[in-house]
């Protein structure tokens, strides 16, 4: 089998790999269907966080269940799947909080940008569609893997609710979904930040209100003076550095609520300048397994389209393509489909 | 008149001010029946926080209304009132959001250890009781007026709930009552986190289950111990240190809450940290006057005694004496007579 592997900055090879294989009686193996570059691994692939040794990347995945280990008892060969970045127990008390991503005997997924893929846990992680998915389906399917469930914990983190104004910052493929996300839970105003024009267009097919183009401080002052100088009820941050943290905390009025769902990367919270801002915030690495029944019931009614985030598709033997189109901003995120026999 | 002015480290003189007047027609003057010294007001007497010139001191009060200016409406002369460190208006939208400490017209109340105090924008400020309270609420009515608010809202912004197990970080003042607002709201489990024997006694009276007298790591060993490894549902850090804050925000399980009501002192938070600990956060300068009412309520009628955690009681013209108890821990709060004539 042939996958990605990251040897350094800028330096995807698609190579083989060892085939994955049961391991643990709780594993599945499933036939990826399609995978994709997360932002978050725009990271290492830029340098900004270090790569030891060579890895399998992608942890986002969906596809066909292979083969089951022999304690599986959920999951069934020849089901479509969906299932999140961190293997979990789905029965542990963090998990039954729902902050599976939290689970007490969590495992990260990794290498699934590549044709078969090992997944731990399986009954925990792995959500099975109603039956096999339309071919129309199968990107937002994909999506509901990771950016949308990460978009969708932003926004339940930040409390969006009918009737909210939410302020989404970052236009990635994420704070896109967020946008998505607040629209599906009834906000009245979705204020997307953004300066790219593409970007811009689908956050207001996916139902931003307004578009503010301004960062940093400008940014916020431009938040205030839309909401009477008082700032938003929700503001999601959806980027992971200090900038967008700050920017987010300063656009929320006093008891206003900020989640924030990317990794973040050097970011100082000043306890003083958090006190006096009143403001909540939550957030981590998105319990995605926690929404996934609901998604994949959204997405398979047609009630929601978050595979239009893939704006590049390519064959899986061409994701150094799909990671360099991201990184210069080319594509928003790019979708990755392996070509190898079954 | 004579009250308390802070010169520097460890100087408190009691000394001549000038009398208080009504300066605007949203103003009232009050008599000061009792007022004491906050754990705030350590700060810049151990030399903490700098003391740029002589300042009158103080901001905890309960007195009889002398005079109101030409625009209050609502608070008559003859009533006796409780109000708190910041006047807000009570209109603004942050007002009505309940979040009074981020009023937009907002004043600090300053000087009231002192036998009168102008208070501004009176009619959102001060809240009147039922009648003229005997002489042994006023103790209680006097603590409403912030450390009882204070630790109230650090239940509240900690979710305390029904069958909750609620962390106090702190045995200050602030904590104590943090430990009986959280068994006013029914919490099942108190874990009060002291190594004093008055205050753990005190503690135990406000309704504490638990006492834990470890710090830091140890502590957060100690709570995870008790709480199936997972750590607790509600963290309330009622100090401002960077030790009592990460103590606190490592306590709580994924998806529970810490609060935070001290004014942070160099507190600085790790993103990656406060990221992966799945924490929600929320704190800032206690919306007091949103309380009040209901606080006033349960005084009046006897339902709570948050009056006892005032151990030393001195004349004003002591008040140098009762910053000292408290700064050597040898009160834990220090009420304050003024004998003045009225």
């Amino acid at each position: 089998m042939r996958g990605a592997v990251l040897y350094g900055p800028r330096d995807v090879r698609f190579e083989q790999r060892d085939e994955p294989k049961i391991m643990k009686p709780t594993d599945a193996v499933i036939r990826i269907a399609a995978t994709c570059v997360c932002g978050s691994d725009l990271w290492p692939y830029r340098g900004l966080q270090p790569v030891p040794a060579p890895a399998p990347f992608g942890h986002e995945y969906c596809g066909v269940v292979e083969e089951v280990g022999s304690a599986v008892r959920l999951v069934k060969p020849g089901q479509f799947v969906v299932g999140s970045f961190f293997a979990s127990d789905n029965t542990c008390p963090n998990c039954k909080a729902g902050y599976q991503t939290s689970c007490q005997n969590r495992e990260l997924v990794g290498g699934a940008q590549a044709g078969r893929l090992r997944v731990p846990l399986a009954d925990g992680t792995l959500v099975a569609t109603p039956g096999m998915p339309p071919e129309d389906l199968v990107p937002s399917l994909l999506a509901a893997s990771d950016v949308l469930g990460t978009g969708w914990f932003a926004a339940d983190a930040a409390n969006v609710s009918p009737g909210k104004t939410v302020v989404v910052v970052g236009d990635g493929a994420v704070g896109l979904l967020g946008v998505l996300s607040a629209r599906q839970m009834g906000a009245e105003r979705i204020i997307a930040m953004s300066r790219h024009e593409r970007r811009q267009t689908l956050a207001r097919e996916f139902g931003a209100s307004d578009i503010v183009t301004e960062r940093g401080d400008e940014g916020v002052k431009r938040i205030k003076e839309m909401t009477g100088g008082i700032g938003a009820d929700s503001v999601l941050e959806c980027v992971g550095t200090q900038e967008a943290m700050m920017q987010a905390i300063r656009s929320a009025r006093p008891g206003g609520y900020v989640s924030y769902v990317g990794v973040p990367h050097g970011v100082k919270l000043d306890g003083a300048e958090v006190f006096f801002a009143h403001v909540r915030l939550h957030g981590g690495p998105a319990p995605v397994r926690r929404y996934l029944p609901h998604l994949i019931d959204l997405i398979w009614n047609r009630k929601i389209n978050p595979g239009k985030v893939f704006d590049l598709t390519l064959p899986l033997d061409q994701v150094a393509e799909g990671y360099r189109a991201m990184d210069e901003r080319r594509a928003i995120k790019t979708l990755l489909r392996p070509q190898e026999a079954a």
